[in-house]
């Protein structure tokens, strides 16, 4: 089986392909910028979800769900919503064999629709909080495509609440990007960045959003997680108001919040290699795969017998044992390896003969022998090792790339080798778009730890409190 | 609080909707034919979902996603289908601000969009069998909706399986029809009948059909899932074809099954009453709520700490304790029992004394005294005994209205006060019309367990084999 991946050094951006589509994650689809997600990629997304949602619900959160048509003449209703999501609509006219009487957008976020509702739902501030979260597919008409990264369907979570005072509001986005954060540095063994937007990033329609970035190897950014305070701005749109303990008559404030399958791409281009893709453990639709080796039915019988006898109370959705007859180890080694199944285990007659395996991790090939009694525990403290081993070296790389700059030629020349830079900015939005013009760089956030520090702008020179992060980006 | 839910005995069709609305599981949507479903609906559709979709896995299954957006060309590829789906079809004609080159359909049911892929995947027996399932939302325009019963939009699941031969392809559309009878027994406490859809009720391109039935307190009947055996229909369609062991080239065998949030709507139109919603305690989002009932602060602290203190080390997502200030304890009993909570416990200063609690059964209204040492394991005995207890109440209640007939004068009178009818078919389509026009009632399914019996068919008089079971549907 040849392996045909690019190397990331000869060119990053089809290496990302490359593995994507090797590993067996995804596939392209009939209609322009839509993907297929194949189970190797949608079993890890089934975890995201899972860890996810437990997290949602440990936060207060229940999921609902409402529909993905969304009148067109709600997308209107607040001004900076309409301005920043209606050129990437796709528009249902015809239905039932009949053109509609007013034309319906395929849903590219839920604001809209949802607060719509809300307007019937509040009335009192008994009613508040409101803590929804929805699990949906989305469609947004990109131009340029990628597999996960930027697809015109994608899969995402999308939490709407709504609270009686701005305090309460600001809490919850507050509370949710570092939900957010806490799930990509936990489970996605992910590090991140986690700050403000600037007010030419933000979400349209938001006061303000909060991100997560991660560095992915190419030193490029990638947003993976915002939460917006939106404010009053959906309640006015929507007329959405509620009586306070006072009597008196207040809008409602609002949150949003979404990660997406966009995700699953930051986790390929975060960790995996030459050799195809790298999961972490947690997130792994199969953590270990079990690779007996025999030559002939008398070892085949022995080694496939022993493998068995050792998994028979397992976890059947912890490990697959490959017992197909037609392949050869060599050949299951390369399978399992580009598909990213974190620890390989053989087992050959000798390992029988010793009473032990070999584990192999998939980041490292670090091979270890372990002994056939209490493997199943042995094999999960491995998956532990190695899941904060690929957060540890993820965040090694950042660090070792993320550079304090006060140069603009310096940083000009620089920001083409990728990297974060950590650079003073005087925060308007004129510096802003010449930074992006010059160099296709943006300011990805003004980090929550950003100490305060006097210093000059990096791009006009004028005076700035604090260093924020630019870099490239997806 | 005004109950306002209409009795069955007056108006079952308004009972229904009040039951969905009060209980705030749904709520109608600003486009026509969609609905929003709210927490406590949704939380139903995710037990519903993680229960299946074990049993999914277990049968040897994944999870895969495939784009809602198809070419319309596509629909077009298997004859029977097209007629089937297209009339009810949303359209999608623009995207991105243009008219687009070929419209696309928001998909009514995936089999093309997934064949078009198997040409891709398949090229020989060894890739075979395909056990994919996925999980997501359909589109059909519908004239007539109902909440949940039948929607513009749902959600369901999907599984798409390929073969190599009729006979796999036949043992998995009949495994899974078993699946869906297991489920809906086990779990819904929904007893259902097993058996095959006739010619004119089958799936829009499949060599045939299989159903469950349920039967409604109306006496009518629910299909309430259907698994159907596509033959080598979209194989020859989509062009997939595989070589055999014998290195001949042959067509692939298909698979389609689905169930949908449909089965919210059967569930509560099986077991709910005049007072709300009845959830089978397998499937609800929260299957125990604690009311404590005080008068002045001494007593609120007392009860409220006790309340506290016996639940400590109960997972969260199994109780809720309702220790709102502003409401009376009745209050709370009528708001839990509309929303269907299966049991209620309660517990006063008296309770405490006595080391005791009472609980309340949702369905049948039983109040029975529980110590407080090892309440949670007692509760889970309640609800246990109560999940059999609603089985078992809709069994007798189905048996009870199973009637044979053999009479069309008596069939055409009787069958306007619902029921199931066991009749003798001759397996025309067109005594079958005849009986649809003259009854509204149609041919439900021809049960797995009907047993040869030789007869008249009950429109005709022609010969019989079997009878099968006829009823008036949703």
């Amino acid at each position: 089986m040849a392996r045909e991946i690019t190397k990331r050094s000869e060119d990053y951006a089809q290496w990302y392909i490359d593995v994507v589509l090797k590993s067996d994650m995804a596939d392209y689809a009939p209609v322009r910028g839509c993907m297929v997600i194949k189970p190797n990629g949608y079993g890890i997304w089934e975890n995201i979800q899972a860890k996810l949602d437990r997290m949602f619900k440990e936060t207060g959160h229940v999921n609902a769900y409402f529909p993905m048509f969304i009148p067109e003449s709600f997308l209107t209703k607040e001004a900076e919503h309409v301005e920043g999501f209606a050129p990437e609509c796709a528009v249902v006219t015809h239905a039932g064999g009949k053109e509609l009487e007013e034309r319906l957008v395929v849903r590219p976020t839920s604001e809209t629709v949802i607060w719509d509702k809300y307007r019937d739902w509040i009335s009192s501030y008994r009613d508040l909080p409101i803590l929804l979260n929805q699990w949906a597919n989305v469609c947004r008409w990109e131009m340029r495509t990628r597999l996960f990264l930027r697809t015109t369907e994608f899969l995402w979570q999308e939490g709407h609440t709504a609270h009686a005072t701005h305090e309460e509001a600001e809490e919850e986005a507050y509370r949710m990007i570092h939900v957010y954060r806490d799930f990509a540095e936990k489970y996605m063994a992910m590090p991140v960045i986690a700050g403000r937007k600037t007010e030419q990033e933000k979400f349209a329609g938001a006061l303000h959003t909060y991100c997560i970035e991660a560095m992915m190897q190419d030193g490029k950014a990638l947003q993976s997680g915002t939460s917006h305070h939106l404010g009053q701005n959906f309640a006015k749109a929507f007329d959405v108001k509620f009586q306070n303990e006072d009597k008196e008559l207040e809008y409602v404030h609002a949150t949003s919040w979404g990660v997406s399958t966009r995700l699953i791409g930051g986790m390929v281009m975060c960790h995996s290699d030459d050799n195809g893709l790298v999961i972490p453990p947690e997130l792994a639709p199969v953590p270990v795969v079990i690779v007996p080796i025999w030559r002939g039915d008398d070892e085949q019988d022995r080694v496939l017998g022993r493998a068995r006898e050792i998994t028979q109370d397992w976890d059947p959705l912890f490990y697959k044992i490959d017992d197909r007859e037609q392949h050869k180890p060599g050949f299951k080694f390369n399978h399992w390896e580009v598909r990213g199944v974190p620890v390989r285990v053989e087992i050959g007659p000798r390992d029988c003969d010793n009473n032990q395996v070999v584990a192999v991790r998939r980041d490292t090939g670090e091979k270890t022998a372990l002994s056939m009694d209490g493997l199943e525990e042995q094999l999960r403290k491995l998956l532990n090792e190695m899941q904060q081993g690929m957060f540890d070296a993820a965040k090694k790389r950042m660090d070792d790339r993320t550079y304090t700059v006060d140069d603009y030629a310096d940083y000009q020349q620089r920001i083409e080798d990728g990297g974060f830079f950590r650079i003073h900015w005087c925060g308007s939005g004129d510096c802003e778009r010449k930074m992006q013009e010059d160099t296709r760089s943006t300011i990805r956030c003004i980090p929550f730890d950003a100490e305060p520090e006097a210093g000059q702008c990096l791009i006009c020179g004028g005076p700035s409190e604090r260093r924020v992060v630019a870099a490239q980006g997806y």
